[in-house]
């Protein structure tokens, strides 16, 4: 399998290959949800009035810089369709997503290797790698599989050389409401967005309010290349669940601490996850958020499998091999729970 | 707006702009959709495969056979992003959303005009122009706005033309199972797959069902156009809802006489309207599904709409003009409320 979360062929108990916030979904998203069946025999809103408007109070923007999609990898695949890109650099490891998306316009990709010795963070020498004959470039922050965020003055050092060599960015942020970063959503985008027209920020409600099947994804870009999108993607895009869903999430993050809640228990169930592992010997990588690359010469994800748990075997990451795993920081009973399989392995 | 549905932006009671069955929706969808929001913490299956092995029962073909969509507009979408066609025939009028798609790639788009006197409806006249310089050709069966289903064997002798030819064919069946059609949906498809590598056969529960907001395509192709398609669409391009909804109507549709009785609650309504409508001078064309076009000197739609009832105008279809709108066929009790409201009007 290419990404986590395939629990379609086997019986899980815990899946830790899908990094989704270990705080339960709240009962008002729940209710949301429930309440959205009712109005399931009416066409979604193709203009997604209502969703977008939440949206932009959310993170302070207008509502025409912000267009909703059936889970972020539509809009990975909308924005791939609209600028045909002819060449495209990728962070390597990374999320395979955008390659799937790029395969399909026959768009030509270039690697970019991140090393383990720095790791697997981009620095400032991917500076003249950004060069005129590429079209797109890829950037998850945090970073996937390792969880890092990008230092913010090498993204705008990144983000100011492509402006000026005409490379389209595509910023995938799903993750950043689940990272310790300490800037405020409502902040950060309204000002990107002012300077880097060639911007595009992925976000997702998928992870921070546990809801994938529901396929809730936005996408931050300059009013002119949302409009543009418009254009490329299906009518109905955004299903009556996603856009109610999409409203109650982006109301309780205003209402409520959540986004606070959420980053104190990833951050103590991370120290406590990162401590265990590596007390047993296991390499971890550094991160700021909701999951953790490992290094083990067992083969972790075989043994675990044997127990019932699910983690992700990174050997299909272009740029890592067999020995890397990545898996989820969950709630304190899950962690322990793996910690003790782990340890049934190690000692 | 260039489709119906829109009930966004005033106070509509009565929805007769989309055409969805008149019989409610069955309670073990309903009971379906509830349960599904209890799994949308996990992802979607991308393989789809409990979906597709419920659609390839019902339409007794293999699952290799189908593929589903977040609506049907996804999938065309989806299969024009694929065959990237240079130049398209579409039969005018009928449905923006090819149109849309077709945009979407830059394709050339050649019209086919209906006459009004045929009743908008295809003939053989059409054959001669099914060249080999076109890529795609799409058909609407039964036909929109007329509601009318084009002739079984009209029907094949296009597709050996286009087979011949080398043309791709997207045949829209969405409304295929309210039309009065007596060939069985078990029936229908295999046969047409095993003779034209070439068609891709368009269907949905959404206005079987009455579930448009859930987002429930589907489409039939030989196995090799759709291992292709797959690459051309999001990896979880169907919500874990639209999955689970569409288990249950396929289930509920081979479980049960919902077909038959759906056929005869809209042959009874559509033959009352056309009768009320006629009897009040209204010129009606000749339908075979759950909706009607009708052309009138009054604006039907403005005037209606006062009433807060939509309709769909139809003066923005390329190949009518104003004065011509379309209508659901709903249930007696809505059928009489807009019958009285046209009476008010022409009487």
């Amino acid at each position: 399998m290419i990404h986590g979360g395939y629990i379609y062929d086997r019986e899980i108990i815990t899946d830790f290959s899908v990094n989704l916030n270990p705080l339960p979904m709240p009962q008002e998203i729940q209710k949301a949800l429930l309440q959205s069946i009712s109005r399931i025999h009416c066409y979604p809103d193709p203009l997604q009035q209502k969703a977008r408007e939440c949206l932009a109070l959310l993170h302070n923007i207008r509502q025409d810089q912000v267009l909703g999609g059936n889970g972020a990898s539509e809009l990975i695949f909308g924005i791939v369709s609209m600028l045909q890109p002819k060449k495209a650099l990728l962070l390597r490891p990374g999320f395979y997503g955008y390659e799937h998306a790029l395969k399909a316009v026959n768009c030509q990709i270039r690697d970019f290797y991140l090393k383990e010795e720095e790791g697997f963070l981009p620095d400032e020498k991917i500076l003249p790698y950004l060069t005129e004959d590429l079209d797109l470039l890829f950037l998850t922050n945090p970073n996937n599989p390792t969880g890092k965020l990008i230092n913010d003055s090498l993204l705008r050092k990144i983000l100011i050389r492509c402006r000026d060599k005409k490379i389209s960015v595509l910023l995938d942020e799903c993750f950043y409401e689940m990272s310790s970063s300490e800037e405020k959503i409502a902040d950060r985008y309204r000002e990107l967005l002012f300077h880097y027209p060639n911007l595009y920020v992925l976000k997702a409600f998928t992870k921070l309010f546990r809801i994938p099947g529901a396929r809730t994804g936005y996408v931050l870009s300059d009013a002119k290349n949302l409009l543009r999108l418009r254009n490329h993607l299906p009518e109905w895009n955004m299903s009556v669940i996603a856009q109610d869903a999409t409203v109650a999430c982006s109301t309780y993050l205003m209402e409520t601490d959540y986004i606070k809640r959420t980053k104190a228990l990833i951050d103590k169930e991370r120290t406590f996850l990162e401590n265990r592992l590596e007390a047993m010997g296991i390499k971890v990588f550094d991160s700021d958020c909701s999951f953790l690359l490992m290094r083990s010469e067992q083969n972790l994800y075989r043994q675990l499998l044997e127990h019932k748990i699910l983690i992700r075997d990174c050997s299909n990451f272009k740029g890592l091999k067999e020995g890397y795993y990545r898996m989820a920081v969950k709630g304190r009973e899950e962690n322990e729970r793996v910690v003790a399989e782990l340890s049934s392995i190690y000692f």
